[in-house]
């Protein structure tokens, strides 16, 4: 039994390869989905199954182009929000050879109402379900979201409840993999481990420590964000999104070529402090890591989009990111911000200040000041600094609408990263007053 | 100024890429393509002109592909066998600038007639061309093959005498760049290296000292064969073949799938060595490293392939260099011989023989037994064993049905690879006794 | 937390990397250690602990050269054979932290007496170990061998099963981290997936069943080969070996200049198929596949040894699997057999048969003709061909002496692979009419 | 023939494998030089002979080990500052022989006493050398330096005229493979392209167009900068230093254990406009890019050095370049400023100014106010800003002790990138008003 787990990083999205005398399954491939076939032809196995545990939201599927690479099947969960173009619908219990490995599909609603989870057994030791791929309803230390449905939130968290029973009844022998790892947006609150067992998650997850009554309660409780992005997403794993380039690098454009062309949105990915230092006028911050989390709070659908990097390696990294979350439209990119300068190139920048300078501004109380705090909603509820405001970094793509352009913002997050991206984006907008607590929370707490 | 050689092996044909300042020059484009992208981003260059030196006879282009993919435009020479599909047909003298380089178009017909070499000039150091991209006209130590027009023998070579006097009216300092290496066989007498000057060339090339009637009649007398292949190779040339897959590997069979597919031929593409022990039956011998030289001889059009090799790696490479010269049906590949064999697989096998037993069974000059040289009509005029019957291997694809089935044939070639080939090929055909001179020529003339 | 495996193909040896918040423990390191550093680095990982959970019999240690890169300290337990020059010594319940980690050493001896089990518990979730490095006590539905004290054999079995137990009480929660995987010499019956829990394997290994006298009884009885290199091996994990040269290639040598050179012993690392076409007169096959699992019987401490193959890549690879088990003294590689015959080079054959002709010789019965079935005694417990003589082909390293190089052997095996490697020893002794059934066991079952 | 160049970024360093019929020749190896033996394996090449061109005063050679590894011979011009340890020394016309290649040692100093080109020739086409290693002697577009012997500078520049003519009477013919390309600190005037003949030097090379009186009146006129550390390069060259480690990665420390160590300097290696926006308190810029050219000016020998940078990759590779140029005491590394200034760690930034800020200041005419130029003296010959003062970036190690911590300089250069380092530095030393003029010469002109 070959079992390979592929990451896809920023997003923590995991999927993988399931193979057995010479056959594999794949579940929930990635939209750049020739590493599926590369792994399974090393490895002298033909894929013929691709399993999906639901309609992903915060990434585009690879299953349509990997069942044409393949001839493979594409199975799916019922109930999804419309017809799946390219799948079968599967029920539960419904049963799959692979090699010599039995496969069976488990409907799970909760996250989604198509959601299934594929339990796996090895027909040599067959008292029990060796794993379990788990998708979107139990993680590593915590459980899925529930939150899609806003009129049902109850419904789903109780579907929820009992799908998790449903999955810890194949017993304490059954490894979980899980579809997302610690750093996704599809639930906070995972363990950065990324492996564990059925036994282990009911001993320690605290999710399922807790009676139903409890779970549902909590679950109504939480708070999501749920970025614009996610509407298209959902519409894309529909009908089934085209594949990726074959050579995925945006086009090279010198500095001239570049102020010519027409884009939408200027995206600079280089680190957060390399923007405040100077980006060309009119850019965004979304550093290449911070892409996939964030991107699409701040991009919209069929917008031209414009690159600036540090390099060529990290312009095509951040448009595989861009890719693989359904903004295809790249029309180029540009390396080397510091030269278009030196080409007359018109930039700006942002100034960084410590907390000396945070505290002085706080004592002084200038009613102009605002020290405005982009974190998430339960970063606030832990610790805050008493004069800041609070708006969630995403929500600033529309709630940049309601500031005032003519005050001073301090931008502060955990760190000062956010708070970059947070700043960048106001400044795009037109606020020319603000800057970036360095360190942040994180600084101010140290302080004390 | 970058210039980088793209070697692709076996077919020893030599591509390049030439950029300056962000912009980029593709000479002679292979058909898996996505190489020159790759190389262009990571030097930050845009591929903007594809330059064709002729209408290759013996691989597929990539220019109609890799034109799409970069919208460059690709340029071909004039006076081809027919129309270009995919590509604008330049004259002499024409000029192209890419970045701070000067190409200058020749027309240098002879090897073919519409054959273009391109000369390269660097804008800040230009008293002369800095190189030039010979196509098949001239090489390090040769040039070009004259014999594609049998009824204009002598007009082609005494076009090719013309063109190679032009190239080097280019310049002692010019290097030249062409589009094949030792090993191809498109020339034979190439050296080892593969860089030189025109100024090296115009001194030690031996075809570059002779008078033009010197020249020609030389040039008519060379022996050259030419595979049934090539007459495909010019036709997709002319229209554009399509892209090679995404992901380049067979699908994967078991032995009970391999045995229940229905081939048109099954290529075994181990060594020789193992090929000999034990194959299959019904199998032919083309090992990995021989099929972009001798595939196009024994293979048709439009059959379908089944591969037998020892790795996926090796399966891989076979259908990287099938579908380089345009064999792309290939149906499926399984690995592991002995494993079919001890799963009840039929197999045959080829003995080898030393030279002892070859020289015994001379002397005993049983009628029935044919020793059977394979190699080209220049290793035989070199040297010979009197006694040898002499076919060339690639003529065994029609002549062995001349040959009588009933006879013993023991092949022989240089050393044993090709003979094996050979046998294996006669065998498929129905030929009962035959085996390898294993060492061969090289072995007899140890001997002595 | 961050858990790489990594694999050594071939000894199907196991060893890990485990870190969290910059700093890691390596468990059983190899030879070649510097992938532990380099995969360390990547993660931000500082490597700590060695932890080695036995004195390795089947491979050599990498612990004290990594040690001495990294300036972690060795760890290893009580017990061993003699002083460990580079370890310090643990006992039972000793804990260490590895960042968020906490490892606990767990006294499990049976297989050796100084093994030590890891166990590892997650600091935030911490209700039972996350996994445990169980090293040679447990595998993947199997455990490990008890016969290294010949004349405490029972006393072993029994301590291996109180050392299970212990394992076991860690909890169903615990995943199992073995230190072989499916394919060792250290234990037959592991199951060919590598990812387990207790839970698991609590109810699905078979030697878990038993009572502790059912498992003593079981264990006592069962046959292992123990190949010389053991001695060896075991010698050098208590003083540790040298570290590998950093750039692991055999020194390139010409045919004459490979002629010239006085080797000990010639390996043939190519195919078996490859060799039983023709190899050099003298040589003996070991295909670089199995040399981890067989170099062990034919080799000796201290020989001089040549290596022939079919690409320096393939003869790389011979040399890495031959320092990982203390073979240090590769003279140099040639590669090209059919070449070497070119230029005059003597060579050997050895002929491969059909079932049929098995078959025939089997009916003729001629008493100067052996069949030789090579297998391993379990093997030919559970089928056989009646008329086959027996001798395991590890023990042909010493038996072959015992056999009569007048007679003909046909050398059989499971598919006729290890045949060859047995047929090309006794060739090597003198042995002149030896030959191969190929497809072997697997070909007569076929058959019938 | 083989030929391969390696190229050593950053130095701009060239070095060379030569390979003929089983052997090879390595030119100038770098001290990583494990590549060597990797590229002569895979090529089935054995290297015989190690071939110094000059002792090198910009890298550490890799002769001494890369003939430990080999056993190769090591040669080396006579008239060494001192006697080579580790080489034999060559006269003038020497030759050796590398398969099917002639090898002949030229003397040819002027750069260095002990310069020596060495022509190549090929046995099958030897009318003329087929290329030569021109060390430092000639570059493609100029010449070496020859400003090493201060009191004989026009000794050495008439012994370098010679040599150049020395080396072209090799004839047209001969291609050139210089030690560096463009970039390189061994000479300016290096044109982009890494390749060329003799006689496009002969007709393009601006230095071979002077007569002698000439060439050595423009040598002796030519300013070129000296750093520190090329004393100590010219000192490990004679004796050899020792190899780099066999995993080039820092120590990787946490911010804790970072900030508790004693290190000499700390250099920060992200880039530039990062620095800019923030950086630990104390670190200088040294971008990983611009550590080769501009190290060797700003630390000592013996320093302990720490190193802070974006990732692991990034401090690896920095690290590589430090040890190339002899700097090894690297204690640690650290990644992710802004993490450690939300650790409480104090920072400092450093202000980019634009175009119209600094018209501004030259406006107002402060007298505290500074405009500090750190360009080389021919960029400044060529244009300057009249109000600006210069001093030569690399001088500031010293000339920062006359210049006014009490001022406010504000630094520039041609972009801006040198004016960061410089900035850097003067912060560095306690002057606590510095800032960027950011596009500096470059914005300045494209302004007008």
């Amino acid at each position: 039994m070959f079992l390979k787990k592929i990451k896809t990083p920023g997003l923590s999205h995991l999927s993988y390869i399931l193979g057995s005398n010479g056959k594999a399954a794949v579940i929930d491939p990635r939209r750049d989905c020739e590493i599926y076939l590369e792994i399974a032809s090393q490895q002298g196995l033909e894929i013929t199954h691709i399993f999906e545990t639901h309609r992903n939201e915060d990434l585009i599927t690879g299953s349509p182009h990997l069942g044409q690479m393949t001839k493979a099947k594409i199975y799916h969960g019922p109930n999804a929000a419309g017809p799946i173009a390219f799948a079968d619908i599967i029920s539960d219990q419904q049963e799959f050879k692979i090699g010599n490995i039995k496969v069976v599909a488990l409907e799970t609603p909760g996250h989604t109402k198509d959601h299934v989870a594929y339990a796996f057994y090895d027909e040599n030791h067959d008292d029990g379900a060796v794993g379990v791929f788990t998708g979107d309803a139990l993680f590593v230390g915590d459980v899925g979201r529930t939150d899609f449905y806003p009129d049902e939130m109850k419904e789903m968290a109780g579907a929820l409840y009992d799908s998790l029973h449903k999955v810890m009844d194949l017993g304490d022998q059954a490894l979980i993999y899980p579809a997302h790892g610690a750093g996704s947006v599809c639930g906070s609150g995972m363990a950065e481990r990324e492996f564990s067992s059925i036994c282990h998650e009911r001993k320690n997850n605290p999710r399922l420590q807790l009676s139903k009554a409890e779970f549902v309660d909590a679950k109504v409780n939480e708070v999501h964000y749920q970025p614009p992005y996610f509407e298209n997403m959902e519409r894309l794993n529909l009908v089934g999104a085209g594949p990726v380039p074959r050579v995925l690098v945006p086009k090279v454009l010198s500095f001239s070529e570049f102020k010519g062309q027409r884009f939408d949105v200027l995206i600079d990915v280089r680190d957060t402090m390399s923007f405040a230092s100077g980006h060309m006028k009119g850019a965004i911050s979304l550093p290449v890591g911070m892409l996939p989390a964030f991107g699409g709070w701040f991009l919209n659908k069929d917008q031209k989009i414009g690159l600036i990097g540090d390099s060529m390696d990290q312009l095509s990294q951040a448009m595989e990111h861009l890719w693989r979350i359904g903004f295809d439209d790249i029309v180029g990119g540009y390396t080397g911000f510091v030269k278009s300068v030196a080409q007359g190139g018109a930039f700006d920048r942002i100034p960084t200040l410590s907390t000396r300078t945070v505290k002085k501004r706080i004592e002084e109380a200038d009613e102009n000041w605002v020290l405005l705090d982009v974190r998430a909603q339960d970063e606030v509820e832990k610790i805050k600094i008493d004069e800041a405001q609070h708006v969630y970094i995403g929500h600033l793509n529309e709630a940049w609408e309601d500031l005032d352009p003519q005050k001073h913002y301090t931008l502060m997050c955990a760190s000062g990263q956010r708070a970059t991206v947070a700043a960048g984006w106001l400044q795009s907008k037109g606020f020319s007053q603000v800057d970036i607590y360095l360190g942040s929370m994180g600084a101010w707490q140290a302080e004390r």
